[in-house]
C-alpha cells in the first residue's frame, strides 16, 4: 500500500496533464463500472450482495448494516460528521458515499483498501463500526441462515466453503458496483443537451476549470484521473496550511494517509473525493467539520488554491456541483433470509 | 386509555365466545386492513409514509429510522431483546413487529396508543429511541426539506400547515397499513388447499386449539378477537405465576399495562401479540428474554395454561407457527428527499 516516489510523481504528472487539457475534457459518468476479473457480476450475486449490504446481522448486536452509514436511499452517506457504530460508538472519519465508488481506484479516505472487496471487509470487523469479533464468527453467523447458504452455493458454487469472508465481500462489492448515478444535468449537458444546465451552473463549471479545481477533481467521477485499481489519487489537504480554516475546522489533527503508511511524505495526504452527488453528502471533509457546500467550496479554494472566492463565485460553483447530482436508479428492497430458530444477535 | 371493568368484561366475554367456537373458526388474513375514516389511503400518501418510515432524519442525530427497530426487510422487528435508539441507548421493551399491525386494535405492548397514527408519534419523541426534542422541532426539520414539503402539499393539501406532526404520523400509518403478509401456508390451507401445510403443522394447529392457546390467540391475526380501534385485547402474563420461568426470564419486573393506567387490575396485563410471522420475530415476550420459538411455546404453556408440553407437542406447535410466516410483498426502496444545503442532524 506504500506510495513510492515514482507512483506519486506519476500521479502528479497525470494530474498536470489533466490540468493542461482540462478545457472541454469533462466526461459523463459511464453506465457500467470496471469489473475485476476474479469477481464477475451476475444478477444472483447482486441480489445476495444487496441482502448482505442491508443486513444488520453483519454487526455484533444486529443494529448496524452497511446501509446504516452508506444510505443508498439517500446520497450514500449518513450525513453525519462521524458515523455511529454498535453501542453508540463513533468512528474517526466521515463516511464517504458508496454511490459511484466503483469508479474509485482506492477506497477509504486514506486509500487503505485497493478494491471494494477489500473495503467491505473492514467495517464488519471494526470494533467501533459493526463490531464482529472475527471473520470466522461472521461466516458462522451467515452459515446459520439457511437462505444465505443456499444463495452462496448458487452464486459461488456448491462447495463446503462457499460461505466465506472473501465471498461475503465479493457479493457486497458486486452490489456496490450497481450503485451508479447516471444522467445528472451535467451528464446530459456534456452529452450535447445544452439546455440541461442552468446558466449559473455553466458559469460555475467554467470557473472550477479556470480556478484549477479540476486539476485534481478530474475524470468522470471528478475524483482524479483513471488509475489502476489500488493506485489511489492523493492530494495534500490543506495544501496551503495556515489559513483560519485549519483551526476552525480542525483540519490538521488527522494526518491522513500517513496513519496507514507511516511515510512522512503521506502526512495530510487524502484520496481526492468525488464531486458526484456532493450536494447530498454534507457534512464535508474527512472529519465532517463543514456543514454546508458553499462553505466547503470556500475552504477548498483557500486551503488548496490559496484563493478567496466572491459570493458570486461560490454561488456559481455550488450550482455546478448541484448539477452533478445524478439519477438514483429504482431499486427493489431485499428481503433478508430468515433465521427461523431464534435470534443470533447479542444484547 | 383506562380499561373500565365493563370493557374488560366485554373482552373476556368475546374471548370466551371465541373459545367455544374455536374449532374450525380460524381465519385467513384479509388482504386489506381497516382504514380510519379520517386517514384514507392513497398511493402518494403511502409513498410519503414509506420515505418517512425509512428516514433517519426523524431522529435527532440521523441514525435511527422507524425501520431501524421495525425492519420491514425482515420480520418487522430488530430481533433484539431491547431496541437500540440514539446514542446507544436501550429501550425497556422488545420492539413488536410492524407487519400486520394494521389489524391490531391497540398498539404497543401495553396498548397505550389506540391507532397506528398515535403509535407513530411516540418513538420519534422518546429520548431513548429517536430523541427528537419536540413535535415542532420535528416538523421544522421536515419543512426544511423541499421534496417533503412538496409531497405533504400534494397529499394533505396546499396549506400552510400541511407539514404537521399529525400528518407525519398519518403518512407513516398509511404506509404501515400496506404491510400485510398474506398467503402463508396456513392461509392457503384454510382457504382449501389441504396440501399447503405439513402433517406436523396440522397436528400443531389442532393442538393449539385443543390446549386453549387460541382462546386468546384468536382472529385472523391470532392476536385476539376483532375489537373497535382503541379497545385492546389484554391478558395477564403470567396467568399462572410462580413457575421457574418467572425468575429465569424475569417475567414479573415489568408490570405491563398497569404502568400506563395505574389501575391495579392492569398489573401484568399485556396486549396479546400476533402469531403471524412469529417464527421470524425472536427473541420473545415483552422483554425479549426468550431466544427461541420452542422455548417460548414451553413458557406460554406453563405460564398461561399451567401445562407442561412434550417435545413432540412443542415440535408440532412450532411447525404450525412456522406455517403462519406469510409472503412479504415486493417493495421498491424509497428515495429520501434531498436536503441540498448541508446536513441537519446533530453530532
Amino acid at each position: 500500500m506504500k506510495n513510492s516516489p515514482i507512483k506519486t510523481l506519476l500521479a502528479s504528472l497525470i494530474a498536470s496533464t489533466s490540468l493542461l487539457n482540462n478545457v472541454n475534457a469533462m466526461e459523463a459518468l459511464p453506465g457500467t463500472p470496471p469489473i475485476p476479473a476474479d469477481n464477475p457480476m451476475s444478477a444472483a450475486k447482486i441480489e445476495l450482495g444487496k441482502q448482505l449490504f442491508f443486513d444488520p446481522r453483519l454487526s455484533i448486536d444486529g443494529t448496524i448494516s452497511c446501509n446504516s452509514c452508506h444510505n443508498v436511499m439517500a446520497g450514500g452517506t449518513d450525513n453525519r460528521d462521524f458515523s455511529v457504530g454498535v453501542a453508540g460508538q463513533k468512528g474517526g472519519r466521515s463516511a464517504p458515499t458508496v454511490w459511484n465508488s466503483a469508479f474509485l481506484s482506492a477506497q477509504f479516505w486514506d486509500g487503505r483498501a485497493a478494491t471494494l472487496e477489500d473495503q467491505a471487509k473492514g467495517p464488519i470487523l471494526n470494533p467501533v463500526e459493526m463490531g464482529m469479533p472475527s471473520e470466522k464468527f461472521t461466516v458462522d453467523r451467515i452459515k446459520a441462515i439457511p437462505g444465505y447458504v443456499q444463495s452462496f452455493k448458487a452464486v459461488f458454487g456448491d462447495k463446503k466453503d462457499s460461505v466465506s469472508y472473501d465471498n461475503i465481500a465479493k457479493a457486497i462489492a458486486t452490489y456496490e458496483r450497481t450503485l451508479i448515478t447516471s444522467n445528472s444535468s451535467f451528464d446530459a449537458y456534456i452529452r450535447g443537451d445544452k439546455t440541461a444546465m442552468t446558466e449559473t451552473a455553466i458559469k460555475g463549471m467554467k470557473k472550477v476549470e479556470a480556478l484549477g479545481c479540476t486539476s485534481c477533481h478530474s475524470g468522470a467521477n471528478f475524483a482524479g484521473p483513471e488509475l489502476p485499481i489500488g493506485e489511489g489519487f492523493y492530494q495534500k489537504f490543506p495544501s496551503f496550511p495556515g489559513s483560519k480554516f485549519d483551526k476552525k475546522y480542525d483540519l490538521m489533527a488527522d494526518e491522513g494517509r500517513f496513519e496507514v503508511t507511516k511515510d512522512v511524505s503521506d502526512k495530510h495526504m487524502w484520496r481526492v473525493p468525488t464531486w458526484r452527488n456532493v450536494a447530498l453528502t454534507a457534512p464535508y471533509f474527512h472529519n465532517g467539520s463543514v456543514k454546508t457546500l458553499d462553505e466547503a467550496v470556500r475552504v477548498m479554494a483557500k486551503t488548496q488554491l490559496d484563493k478567496k472566492l466572491s459570493n458570486k463565485d461560490v454561488k456559481e460553483i455550488v450550482a455546478f456541483l448541484n448539477s452533478l447530482t445524478g439519477e438514483f436508479p429504482a431499486q427493489t428492497m431485499p428481503h433478508l433470509p430468515d433465521y427461523a430458530n431464534g435470534t443470533q444477535v447479542s444484547p
